[in-house]
């Protein structure tokens, strides 16, 4: 039958015949029909992973558009390189080097989002087959990526410091004895998505020992290493070896999302390829989103800004606990001391894509476990996103969701007992 | 050896044997040298496609910005969904009327320009080995993609009319015959790019009843056909089908490449999988260049800037025409009736690649004619693209160029009569 179901719409499809092997690769992300449900105001979102960009100021805005303008407007509005922005370049060096990192503006790539710096880097790599290692869970648009990549997802045991290095070894040495090609490690390190826990140090260096020895490269994806809400976190991994760590960074949690300006820093092979994929996928990122980028760090103050959004966010990240704590004293979850996530693991049997529904006409949303994954695990659990709503909503928001976990907690109770 | 040779540096590659095997096919692009070539003021470029943004008034673009601020600020900076914003959408529509286009909205995808649109359908629709139709010449950037994804490019014979048809059945025959799987006809069919040529409405008929038969999609990629100086261009392609042809459309002619602002109407069922590839490529289009865009249109007059816009390029073509005619009165051009670009063919043996850096030397940059093949043809062919430099300079760029193309012919009968 030539037919694909788009949710409720069947659209009978002429072309189907003719697509490519990979397109049965893409499908509807879990994330995408919370879209919908978080633009209700009466549904406190926890799902999608969106910074509260109400907290950017205005002015500041103001002030980077007058001086793109009245300084470089004819380059912003016109096509550049593909490697993006040279003075942005040297502003992201500066920011790389609050995580420890030193590296060249001549070893970064402009993307469009981190994001679109991963599809790049996974279409570098991958052929259908290669193993891609994870985290459990790991973030659902890189899940995506490696999917549509028809990479091998292989997830590896992670527990409240980050992933294990002793299963990563294993995992390494039991894919090689399968003769599998164990190209890509891809992490992050810092405050996870969804998991919202931090590799420490000592771990770091076990993993990157074992991927040096192994072969593999390090994919190192940092978009919320400056929101930290206790002590600071580890620096980067890039800053222990610039040979085997690709470092994606961003501007969408410090900055804004919707002018989608990412960055790579890669090793200059790999950089240069990456450029290259860069042109041949868009010619070349948004000068006019770089350059406001880059006179929105001229202008104004960002480091300040940045410390506002940790204000911001650890206030959301203790409401979020202290609810969790009141209403679900009993579940088990992450103490995240940054980002925007914390992980929800509920009894076995409780099933959160099930739950989804009920919770929503509850009026409260979260993205269910399995996203996470690539191989259908992570039915009991949920990924909580603090940082969107209000610290108010954030609590309105856990209360509603401990209603909805403790029903279904109590149903499992009845029905086992039956 | 573990090398790779990027210009005059030659980086070690630790990564090397890791790369998937369409890695192999990133290759330089002619064009992306000449991006620093054409940053010296001395030098006139006639290479890059790029618009003369410099013909936008500050005022629209101060207009649309403090528009957006203070209409959707918050929307702006944020992650938006995969398809792109409805109300520009809504009003993409309006622009695709302009060309006979009866589109909905809802078929609509927006895109990081339509360079990307492209590259997520050759995605969606290019196994290893499948086959691309392309006019003869084509576009450089469609070139590049279609490398990229392995696809076997075959150019069908065009003349000043366009693709041929009766050499896209026979190519079509014969590709068939040989066992291939013919996947899509890729057309620039309005000012074509790089030849400045237009499909006249019979011939498209014709190429559409044989696309029909043949199963075979049409991609329309339609960035000039606004830009006309004489009469008005033919119907759009899309105008005569809905379901064998995808259009891709672009602000960056019309109104700034620099906000990559481009869009794709397809058949709902491709369009559905185009907005799930979007998605895991990219997340979202950026919401803020998407909504500047959209209040570009909406407070500003865009159709009388369109008209000021055709009479800009209408006196660069003319200047273009007229040195020609002056100053290479035996040289076989085009007579481009709207667009950027005219196409020089020269007399056998004489090689605009190798010639390209005695131009330089001469002051004046240009595009070989290899770019836009992806079969070494177009060795005695080269593109001129008028857009960018003021009239004077065009005129005074052609004049150049003409010098040095007489003494390559005169260097040629030297050596042909010695």
């Amino acid at each position: 039958m030539n037919e694909t179901n788009t949710g409720s719409i069947t659209n009978f499809d002429y072309w189907k015949s003719a697509y490519a092997g990979r397109a049965s690769n893409l499908s509807v992300s879990e994330v995408r029909a919370l879209f919908a449900v978080v633009s209700r105001p009466e549904v406190v979102s926890l799902a999608g992973g969106m910074p509260d960009v109400s907290e950017l100021p205005t002015e500041g805005l103001n002030k980077a558009f007058d001086s793109l303008v009245s300084t470089r407007r004819d380059l912003a509005l016109q096509y550049g390189g593909g490697q993006g922005d040279a003075k942005l370049r040297e502003q992201i060096v500066e920011i790389m080097a609050l995580e420890g990192i030193q590296g060249s503006a001549e070893d970064l790539i402009v993307t469009t989002g981190s994001q679109h710096g991963l599809d790049l880097l996974a279409d570098l790599f991958i052929d259908p087959g290669d193993v891609v290692l994870l985290e459990s869970p790991s973030y659902v648009g890189a899940v995506g990526i490696f999917r549509h990549k028809e990479a091998d997802m292989a997830h590896v045991h992670t527990d409240n410091d980050g992933l294990s290095p002793e299963a990563l070894q294993q995992s390494i040495t039991e894919l090689k004895a399968q003769g599998k090609k164990v190209k890509l490690l891809y992490l992050v390190p810092t405050f996870a998505n969804p998991s919202g826990v931090t590799i420490p140090t000592h771990r770091r260096e076990e993993i990157l020992k074992i991927c040096e020895s192994e072969g593999v490269l390090i994919v190192e994806d940092n978009p919320y290493g400056q929101l930290y809400f206790d002590e600071v976190p580890p620096d980067a991994m890039r800053s222990m070896s610039e040979q085997h760590v690709v470092y994606l960074g961003s501007f969408s949690k410090i900055l804004s999302p919707g002018l989608r300006v990412g960055y790579v820093l890669a090793p200059p092979a790999i950089r240069e390829k990456l450029t290259l994929a860069n042109e041949s996928s868009i010619l070349s990122p948004a000068m006019f989103g770089q350059m406001l980028v880059s006179e929105y760090l001229t202008v104004n103050d960002w480091k300040k800004q940045i410390t506002d959004y940790r204000d911001i966010y650890r206030q959301k990240r203790d409401a979020a606990i202290e609810a969790i704590d009141k209403h679900l004293p009993d579940i088990q979850t992450t103490r995240p001391r940054g980002g925007f996530f914390l992980w929800v693991t509920m009894p076995e049997g409780v099933d959160s894509k099930a739950m989804l529904p009920l919770a929503v006409s509850e009026l409260v949303a979260y993205t269910p476990g399995t996203a996470f994954y690539g191989n259908g695990m992570g039915k009991n659990n949920l990924r909580v996103c603090f940082s969107h709503p209000s610290v108010e909503r954030v609590s309105l928001g856990i209360q509603r969701l401990a209603g909805v976990i403790n029903n279904q907690i109590d149903l499992l109770k009845t029905f086992d007992a039956e």
